[in-house]
């Protein structure tokens, strides 16, 4: 048989079928009256996304185009910046630093635990002179599995001027993230994970406080460049050819946001982690994360004693057709990771907590067949009326 | 979240999202040469599913369209007709053959066990006079999980002159069927089964014994007239409007069943059959038919002690958003009924049976919550290599 997919990775997410139909719809012209209207209305349901009031473009490049804006925008050419890293996602604010020729100072951390406000804190009261000019954070650290306390990290800055920049690609839309409230100064999130549409779109949005510094920098950029997508949008057109198919499917995917409702989505995402990692610890598996740390989309496993998760992911795919990922950089071959965000319900975790069982069985783990699937259904059963 | 629906009844099937979009296509004309030759290769796949060389037509109609031409074109009034009836589906027959004022003789078999090809004999032996001009039967009795010996019964009428009429709309492209070997003068099927596109388009095949008596017959007939389907298929086109999408759709799902191949549909559909009815029994429940008997295309399970089905499919729908189906008839409320057929996989056999766990638990059923899956778990671990 044709074989059906289920995509359990942390992005690309699935897409419902009423947003892939409209990806099917004929071509249109992207610079009509009605498409400015199609751009300003997605344009106002991502500012609700972001509970932002301030500026929000649409880029079409993947969730890195919108990194680089972020850096390229904002950091002139040896301007000293920190990076909070303690993940593969960390690491692309310090490469883009680097390309840039930032003067960069990384906060490193544990991989597989949260970024530390208090190192933050610390760097930031020695900082007399005011020098740090941006702090670049994640938001949703894909590669581990862990969420860092943004909130936190913001206090960290205090009333400092220096910009704080945030990479909420894979958790916007998944973990709570109030733009304005927290003083996010520019955020930038990707189509292809919460917000359920194919890659090849990218958000970023822009306090007041980081437009002022925008104006300083001399840092060369064009397609990337925020003060001509500002200049654009007050017709809401984009200034070079946005992806018109994918922003008609994102107004889809939008309304289907808004209709379940922000805070639902995020206590969604919440349970869906509860199941995951439930069932994982039902199967003798060990989480790389603790629960405080653990995000809501995307859950680390590691590696049980010495089976490679490689051969894990593999048998998930070829035979139980469920695709999970393996780890990344330092933690390739030691971890596999389990996406549970944007269009996925109950049953896909059923499917894909089963596979797993009978991938592991296959390849000689001890455990009960079964255990890991009612750890999940006794949970269900408490969280159904 | 918008909600994601498993369809788990007998028809209408799930629609595989390649032949989704196909439906999505613009208009085409119906009278060109490229609609026909759509409708010929179309043709042409479907008698290769029916394993036959005699003539086979689309009609735009469902199941019923089929069979209400199966009795139109073949019997005249006061035809002496025998109607081979052990379910809702075998009643239908009779329905329509007292409509078109046939000489109705009705063999009926025990709801839930197979139409006995014995008893099917010793009529056929006692019509010395050879006044029985058709015989009808029901290939997959979808009301009671049943599949007739089809076989049995057509060696049973041996060479007595009456045509052999078979129902096979749920059976046609889950268990074998050889048209022509079997020597089965007209045989219906409809297109929301194991053809895996929505309802709207029936298919029926003509031996040339039937045609023989189809031109002594003067009941009155328009829409459903095989014989100006005939003459409209010499130039592969149809009498009037066909449903244009869905011969478009059906295509692509056609192409999807040459790609799987017959022999591995019908073991793949036989082996959902022993998932559904070893999880059944793994939860304690009761199986209405026989192992021998059972369909590979649904399964009816009765009513576990004094829960009513309806209870058990509205939880199934609203709570878990698989649909499954009750009783039909005289079985209403005494049995409830899941289907295997068509465009579903193993995950979404265990998801059916997650649900229905959860489904009994909350209606106090009591079993050992996990059970039906690990069955199927285990069943599955065998099948996979």
């Amino acid at each position: 048989m044709q074989e059906k997919q289920l995509l359990m990775i942390p992005g690309p997410t699935n897409v419902p079928n009423k947003v892939l139909h409209t990806l099917g719809a004929p071509a249109v012209g992207h610079r009509t009256p009605e498409f400015s209207q199609v751009i300003k209305e997605v344009t106002e349901r991502l500012q609700a996304i972001y509970q932002t009031k301030h500026d929000l473009f649409i880029l079409t490049s993947s969730g890195t185009g919108a990194m680089e804006a972020a850096v390229a925008n904002f950091v002139n050419p040896g301007d000293k910046v920190i990076v909070m890293e303690n993940g593969n996602f960390g690491e692309r604010w310090v490469k883009l630093n680097m390309r840039y020729g930032a003067d960069l100072e990384v906060i490193s951390g544990v991989w597989g635990e949260q970024a530390s406000p208090q190192a933050l804190r610390e760097r930031i009261e020695k900082d007399v002179q005011q020098e740090i000019k941006a702090v670049f954070v994640t938001h949703n650290e894909t590669s581990t599995g862990v969420t860092n306390d943004i909130k936190a990290l913001r206090e960290a800055l205090g009333d400092h001027p220096a910009l704080f920049i945030v990479d909420a690609i894979s958790g916007m839309a998944v973990s709570p993230l109030p733009v304005d409230e927290w003083q996010l100064d520019v955020v930038v999130s990707g189509s292809q994970k919460a917000f359920m549409i194919p890659p090849g779109l990218a958000f970023i949005s822009v306090s007041p406080k980081a437009w002022a510094v925008s104006e300083q920098v001399t840092t060369p950029r064009f397609y990337f460049d925020l003060q001509a997508a500002r200049k654009s949008y007050v017709k809401f057109t984009t200034p070079y050819t946005p992806s018109t198919s994918l922003i008609l499917a994102l107004r889809e995917s939008l309304k289907m946001i808004e209709e379940e409702g922000l805070e639902n989505i995020y206590r969604r995402h919440d349970f869906y982690k509860t199941l995951v990692r439930t069932a994982a610890k039902a199967l003798g598996l060990e989480l790389l994360t603790s629960e405080a740390a653990a995000s809501s989309g995307v859950t680390a496993i590691k590696k049980p004693d010495n089976l490679d998760p490689q051969q894990i992911t593999k048998i998930m795919r070829e035979k139980h057709r469920v695709i999970i990922a393996g780890g990344q950089n330092k933690l390739k071959g030691q971890i596999f990771r389990i996406g549970h965000l944007g269009y996925i319900d109950v049953n896909d975790i059923i499917v894909t907590i089963a596979a797993l069982e009978r991938t592991l069985k296959e390849l000689s783990w001890e455990f009960q067949l079964g255990q890991g699937v009612a750890a999940v259904q006794e949970l269900l059963l408490k969280g159904e009326k």
